[in-house]
């Protein structure tokens, strides 16, 4: 079972063809989070699952959010879950997906973002991060948990990123273009602009403690102005 | 001695008035990193200093940065600083900033913004951490060392997160909308979209241990699509 999830970010970071994408070729499960619910209700598309406090939506929005969607969630922050929690716990506990991509999760407000992005170092949620991507147009975010892993390279996703989201042990990046060798911290780190050494060939990541992100990564235009 | 400095992050994230403010008020040190050289030479503008490995730059770019600028440095960061780690450097220990305040840090490729929140949490830099804002069109952050802060309003932002971005020790939010008491923790945690009680009312900000990131943010268009 895959799937994705919309949440309510900029809509210009979403990759160009998603829409376009979805709408021929749905996943298992298609999730729109707050005003990502409405994002793809604008465009013809009806989700499976709607979640959020709403907020940010205009009371006939959600009125048809309602009418249409046959899963309708609503989240209380302050008391229990966040949006994103929520949405995690329903995909993974609910609807027992393997594998979730969420987008619409980057850019905006930070703060916004940075939940996006350390809800999975909770201990309810840090089992599901390995099977969670976070995507945009210039981004593919993948989560690890201690141990050894292949990191494969992406066709078109020039760079990677080491980055310990937490304290982490015995941090080790091999056969990369940069390599990393028992690297521990207390704080979070970003090794950036690391770089695969060839298009078909995976480096390998370890480390004994911690939680760490990858982040494929390209430019868009590296010589924006030209 | 206040300065500014200007990453080579999308241009669209800097805010709209950025490059007509700077050309009529000069702080006293204007810095340019990497592409953000470029981009205030395009605007008639001449940094005081211009730092990176400028590899986002064609010849003639850096030949006329090299031309104009007359403090050039060139950082080597396999090796040695990272761009923002040298222009932390160099603002703070050699042309001894009271205040520096960034933009273009944000938005684009993911493990370069964590770069640039991230740095304040190395030792070498800790100290410099509660001199940076770090500014883009919705967000100014701001960064505190253990102790009792007062957290004032800024008009025109309605949210404010509070995010350790590492392990924290008593962590509390007083005064504020959501409250927070003897918070400990061994990673990473957005509180967002917090907000001040009234506009001109502080909220206070304890902790004994850690680095704490405050976010003041704002809506663009909370309705995006109206």
């Amino acid at each position: 079972m895959k799937g994705i999830s919309l949440l309510g970010g900029p809509v210009d970071l979403i990759p160009a063809d998603f829409f376009e994408n979805i709408s021929h070729n749905r996943p298992d499960l298609l999730v729109g989070v707050d005003r990502g619910a409405w994002f793809l209700l604008e465009k013809g598309i009806v989700p499976n699952l709607a979640i959020g406090d709403f907020d940010s939506l205009k009371k006939k929005e959600l009125t048809e959010i309602e009418a249409k969607v046959s899963d309708v969630r609503y989240s209380t922050p302050i008391k229990d879950l966040t949006d994103s929690e929520l949405m995690l716990e329903s995909c993974f506990q609910n609807y027992h997906l393997d594998n979730l991509t969420i987008l619409g999760a980057t850019g905006g407000r930070i703060d916004h973002f940075l939940v996006n992005l350390f809800t999975v170092l909770k201990p309810r949620f840090r089992s599901y991060a390995p099977r969670i991507t976070i995507q945009d147009q210039q981004n593919i975010l993948k989560f690890y948990l201690p141990g050894k892993h292949l990191i494969k390279p992406i066709a078109d996703y020039k760079y990677v990123g080491v980055i310990n989201l937490e304290a982490v042990t015995d941090l080790r990046i091999k056969d990369a273009k940069y390599e990393l060798d028992n690297f521990t911290s207390t704080y979070p780190v970003s090794f950036a602009s690391n770089e695969f050494k060839e298009v078909t060939e995976p480096f390998e990541l370890s480390f004994s403690k911690g939680l760490i992100m990858i982040d494929y990564s390209r430019d868009i235009n590296r010589f924006i102005n030209i």
